[in-house]
C-alpha cells in the first residue's frame, strides 16, 4: 500500500481534530483509496507534552513527530501535501506559498488568508502544478465548494444566501426560543464557549464577509474583498424585533448574500427576515447553510455543522484524500484552479429590497397617515404595517407611545434611509429603532 | 480548444433537459475547462421533426445528429462519452455495457438500470478503464452522490433519511396545506402533471426504494435490492393523520431510510412522522432531501430539486464535465468504484422505532386503561395519547365511537404488530387505522 507523507501546520482544536478524522477514517480510507495516509510532522509553536497526550501518541512518537521549525515541513522532500491549521493571514500565507513553490499540494481551512490572498496562492499552484485547496474555509463540514466548482459546473448562479456563522446563528436561535436579549445570549453562549470572549470578528459579521469573499469568486467568479462588502451585525437586534418578526412569519437571520445582474453584484453580510417556510429559517443553533440558485439546478440548499474539529476535520481531510487519490494515479495536475476572479470589483451596493423598520411612535391618531404620507412621497410602497401594544387594548390606549411596524416593498436602503432621515424629524416619532432587510 | 465527443441515448424530458443544460452553460464550461462539449449524436425511436424543434437545430442539423441506430452511438469510434437517458431497466443496461465495453464513458440518469445492474455496469467500467457516473440516478439536481463518494470520503455514515420522491412529497404537503384527502390531492396532481396517470412506483415508494438501493451501497458499501427493502406507500395517509401528527409537532413525509448497526442495515421505505422543527419537515412538495449522519461531519442535508428537465440535466452535465475534464488530462481511469458491495444481504428489518397508531374506538369509560394494559403487557410503553372528537366537548360526549391516538417508545414493528392484533380484538375497538413510524 502507498503512503502520502502529510505536514501539518498547527496543533489546535482544528489539528486534533483533523487527526481524529483521519484515525477514524482509516479504515474506511484504505479500502476505498488503497492508501495510507500518514501525518509525518505537525509544527507548533511550542513541543508541549499534554499536545502528545491529546492525539494519543507516545512521547517516544511525539519526539519524531513534532517540530518547531517550519522549514521541517515546507523543505522536506518527503512531504507531498501541507496541511496549514494556523489561522491568521501570517504567518499561514507565506508558509502555504512556500509549500506550493516547493511543489507541495496545499490544503487549509484558513478563510481569512484565502479571502486576502487566494487569488496569488491560486497562481502559486498553478504555476508549480500542483493543488490548493480550502473546503474546511466555508461552512465547516459542508462541501459546498467542492459542489459549486465540480458537480454544479453547468450552472451559472444568480444568488446566494448562507447562514455561514454559527455563533451568531445560535444566539438569534436562543433569542427567537426563548425570547431573551441579545447581551444576555451573549452571555450564556460565550460561557458554553459557543462565543469568543471578544466575539466582534463573530456578531459584526467579519467572519462571514470572509467566507462570503471566497463564494462570490467560487459563484461568480468576481473578486470582492471582504472589506468592500456591505456589512451589519446583529448586536441591534432586540427581543422585539425577534417576536415581531414571529408574529409576522418570519425569522430573524445573520444573512451572507450575493446576487449576480448585468455583471454587477450585489452583496451584504446583514441580519434579515426569512419566511418560517423557507428552509433557511430552519437552520438552528450552530449549524450553517448555504443556499443557491443556479440556472439548470434552480433551488439548492446544504446544511451542516459549520465549525468544529471533526467537522472541519472531515472537509480537511476531504481534500487531502482527494489530493492523495491523484497523487497515486500519477495525475497531472493543471487542474482548473477553484477560484476564479474575472473582475475585479467592489460590490455594487446591495441592491432594491424590502425592509422591516420598527419604530416608536406618539400614541395618538394620525401618526400612521403622517408616516405612510412620507414613504409614499419617498416612492416607497407599505406592504404592511402592525402596531403593537405593551398588554391588553385598554393598557394600550393608556401608553403614551407605541411601536410601530412597517414592511415595505422593494426599495434602494438609500431611498429608505432617507425616507427615515424626514420621518424621524416628526415630532410624532420618538426614534427609528431598526431596520432589517426582509427576503420573501 | 479541444473537443469532447457525446452521444446520448434518449431525447425524451431528460434528454431535452440536458441538451439546454449543455447550450445555457456553454460559455461558462467553455471559460472554466477550456472544453467545447458536443452532443454529435441522439439515439431516438422514431426520427420525428418536432425533435429537432424542441432543442432549435436545424431540420439539416437534425439529419445529421438523430439515429434510431444504437450501434451508430455505441461502436462510434469517435464518441467519448455515452449518456444513457431512456429509463427502464433494459435496454438501458445493455446499451451502457456495450458503451464500456468499448472503451466509453457512461454518465447515466437510470436509477432503476443501476438498481439493478450498478454492480456489473461498474465492474466493467473498471474492467475497461473507463468512468460510469449516475449522480443524476437518486435526487435529481442534488450532487449527493458526488458528495458521498468524494469530499465526504474520512467519514463512516451510521444513518441516513431521504425524501427522494418529489410526487409523494408534493401530495403529502398539500394534503398538509389544505387539509385534503389522498384521492383529491392525487387527481390534483395529476392534473398538473406532478404524478403520472398509473402513479403506484410513486405513491407506492418502489421509485423512492431504487433510489435508496443506490444510496445504501454508496454510504454503507452494502448490496440491499431494491425488493429487500421494507416498503410502505402513503396511499393510507389520510387528512386525519397528518392533522392529529401537525398538532403533536409532527410532519408526515415518505421517509427513505437506512441505518447500520454491528455490520447490519436497517432499511425502510415508509411514512414517518418527522419533528416540525427537523430540517427534513421543512422539505415541501416536488423539493427532495438527503440528511445523512457522517462520523466526523456529524449531521447533514442536502436540499434540492429531485426532478425535472435542467435540474436532472445540471447533474448529467456534472458528470459529463468531471469525465471531460479528465480525457483532457490524459488522466488514467483506474478509479474508485462509487458503488462498493462489501457484503450482500437484505435489509435487517427495520429495527426498533417509536411509532404512532391511529385507532377509532367506542366511546366509553375503560377503553383507554384496557389497551395501555395491551401496550404494557407487551413491553410497549406509552409516550403519549391523544383522545380527539369530531367538534366541541358536548358534541364528543354524544358521539359513539372516537379516534384514539397513541405514540409508543421504541419497539420492533412485530411487537407492535403483536399487540395491536390483540388490541383489535377488543369489542371496545373498531379499527386500528394507521400505523406510521415517528423519528423523533
Amino acid at each position: 500500500m502507498r503512503t502520502i507523507h502529510v505536514g501539518m501546520l498547527g496543533i489546535g482544536n482544528i489539528g486534533k481534530g483533523t487527526w481524529q478524522t483521519l484515525e477514524q477514517g482509516r479504515a474506511r480510507i484504505e479500502e476505498t483509496t488503497g492508501l495510507d495516509i500518514r501525518i509525518d510532522r505537525i509544527l507548533c509553536r511550542t513541543i508541549r507534552p499534554e499536545r502528545a497526550e491529546a492525539i494519543g501518541v507516545t512521547p517516544a512518537q511525539a519526539e519524531a513527530l513534532f517540530t518547531t521549525d517550519p522549514a521541517a515541513i515546507l523543505d522536506d522532500p518527503a512531504i507531498d501535501i501541507v496541511v496549514e491549521l494556523m489561522g491568521g493571514i501570517e504567518p499561514a500565507t507565506s508558509y502555504m506559498a512556500q509549500a506550493l513553490k516547493n511543489g507541495k499540494h496545499v490544503v487549509t481551512a484558513n478563510k481569512a488568508a484565502i479571502a486576502a490572498n487566494g487569488e496569488m496562492l491560486s497562481q502559486l499552484a498553478r504555476e508549480n502544478s500542483v493543488m490548493l485547496r480550502f473546503e474546511a474555509s466555508v461552512a465547516g463540514g459542508i462541501p459546498i465548494i467542492n459542489a459549486v466548482s465540480s458537480p454544479l459546473l453547468a450552472n451559472t448562479f444568480s444568488e446566494m444566501h448562507g447562514i455561514l456563522n454559527g455563533t451568531t446563528n445560535y444566539i438569534l436561535t436562543q433569542m427567537s426560543e426563548y425570547g431573551k436579549d441579545y447581551a444576555e445570549v451573549l452571555k450564556d453562549a460565550q460561557a458554553k464557549g459557543f462565543a469568543e470572549a471578544d466575539p466582534t470578528a463573530d456578531v459584526e459579521g467579519i467572519d462571514a464577509a470572509n467566507k462570503l469573499s471566497i463564494l462570490i469568486s467560487l459563484i461568480f467568479g468576481i473578486k470582492v474583498g471582504p472589506d468592500e462588502i456591505a456589512r451589519e451585525g446583529i448586536t441591534r437586534i432586540s427581543a422585539h424585533d425577534i417576536r415581531f418578526a414571529k408574529e409576522s412569519g418570519y425569522r430573524i437571520k445573520l444573512l451572507a448574500s450575493a446576487a449576480e445582474k448585468d455583471g454587477k453584484v450585489y452583496c451584504s453580510v446583514e441580519p434579515a427576515l426569512v419566511p418560517e417556510d423557507h428552509p433557511l429559517a430552519s437552520v438552528s443553533n450552530e449549524f450553517n447553510a448555504v443556499f443557491v440558485t443556479g440556472s439548470a439546478v434552480d433551488s439548492l440548499m446544504f446544511y451542516g455543522r459549520g465549525a468544529g474539529p471533526l467537522p472541519t476535520g472531515s472537509a480537511v481531510m476531504g481534500d487531502v484524500i482527494e489530493i492523495a487519490v491523484e497523487i497515486n494515479k500519477g495525475n497531472a495536475f493543471d487542474n482548473i484552479p477553484l477560484l476564479r476572479y474575472d473582475a475585479d470589483l467592489t460590490c455594487a451596493g446591495e441592491g432594491a429590497h424590502r425592509y422591516y423598520v420598527r419604530m416608536t411612535v406618539a400614541n395618538r391618531t394620525g401618526v400612521l397617515g403622517s408616516i405612510a404620507d412620507t414613504f409614499g412621497a419617498h416612492n416607497i410602497s407599505v406592504k404592511s404595517v402592525i402596531q403593537r401594544g405593551a398588554g391588553a387594548a385598554d393598557a394600550r390606549e393608556a401608553l403614551p407611545e407605541v411601536p410601530l411596524l412597517f414592511i415595505v416593498y422593494e426599495t434602494e436602503r438609500s431611498t429608505l434611509n432617507e425616507a427615515l432621515a424626514e420621518i424621524s424629524g416628526k415630532d410624532i416619532v420618538l426614534s427609528v429603532d431598526n431596520i432589517l432587510r426582509v427576503e420573501d
